[in-house]
């Protein structure tokens, strides 16, 4: 390891005072007051995350997987992306992954296995953490979307859903997370 | 491709109005009274990015790359990151990138590659898109990071840097995202 990681990985910020901007059912917006790791005064606007990301690259016994369709609106976009949730802090992932899968494809899974965890989508303003599971021993059921979802869903090959990461026509960063670490472990004879 | 993405993908929300909940330099967070795909009333808090974030990887003759750490104040944690900072609407993402890249590690590039673009970093609350280049051709110089950065910053292989990806020291969603399309090219022989 190189030799900054021994020291100075201390919180270089100072933190003054932190007060509430915004707060619905999903996110919370903390406006703090600071101390730059340059020593300047400045603010930091923080969006915290109620619950935790959770997605799930289930795979059949063909390989195919299943992507689900849905409008997104902060982007103002449709998009096509593995299925995928919020779990809150305190429930189990794995649960929270078998619920996801089951309400928006109507899949349920024998086996989940964890793929990555701890992963922190964007970093610079929000704390918004991602942990991904894969799915196999499927069973089709009947699919049970929220009331703010109105999804599709697509069985296709997991090749040409990491070819869909590689051309750009999945742009949702979770998925694309998903698709090519099973790509590369694929590579690695995994 | 699916039947579902020749129809339906129309916006399935009505938004009633939309009031600024906060803003800062770097954020704006809207608030939304809306109707949802449902036909449910709803809320969407919506935050809005100022910047793009554009990251880079550079790539040394001898398969060399460079990480940067850095306090993440967000996620209360240390982490290890791809050159990686944000760009106005309107500045050309090049430019972006060869700044970015001079600032927190010194180099100077001959030659940007695109490696990604347009990718949506969590889409489910924010609008941040976030863009990638490869930097080669690449000479030494003097960094000149923010007076909101105390960075530190390590050479190692490319390989390794991949490796760092798979078994999880790597958290930063972008970087990831970089270093899993760099090794997903390599393995097609690009």
């Amino acid at each position: 390891m190189a030799d900054g990681e021994s020291s100075g990985e201390a919180n270089p910020w100072t933190t003054h005072d932190t007060s509430i901007a915004y707060e619905n059912q999903w996110i919370r917006v903390e406006h703090n007051n600071v101390t730059t790791p340059g020593g300047s005064p400045g603010v930091y606007g923080v969006i915290r995350y109620a619950n935790r990301a959770v997605g799930v690259v289930p795979i059949d016994d063909e390989g195919y997987t299943w992507l689900v369709g849905q409008y997104r609106y902060p982007i103002d976009e449709y998009s096509w992306e593995l299925p995928e949730g919020g779990s809150p802090y305190g429930e189990s992932l794995e649960d929270a992954a078998r619920r996801e899968l089951s309400e928006e494809t109507g899949l349920t899974a024998g086996v989940f296995t964890p793929l990555f965890a701890d992963v922190a989508l964007s970093n610079s303003v929000n704390d918004e953490r991602a942990y991904a599971f894969v799915a196999t021993e499927l069973t089709p059921g009947v699919s049970a979307p929220d009331d703010t979802e109105d999804l599709k869903v697509w069985r296709l090959p997991l090749d040409d859903a990491i070819t869909m990461v590689l051309d750009g026509r999945i742009t949702d960063a979770f998925s694309i997370m998903m698709l090519l670490h099973l790509a590369a472990q694929r590579e690695n004879g995994k």
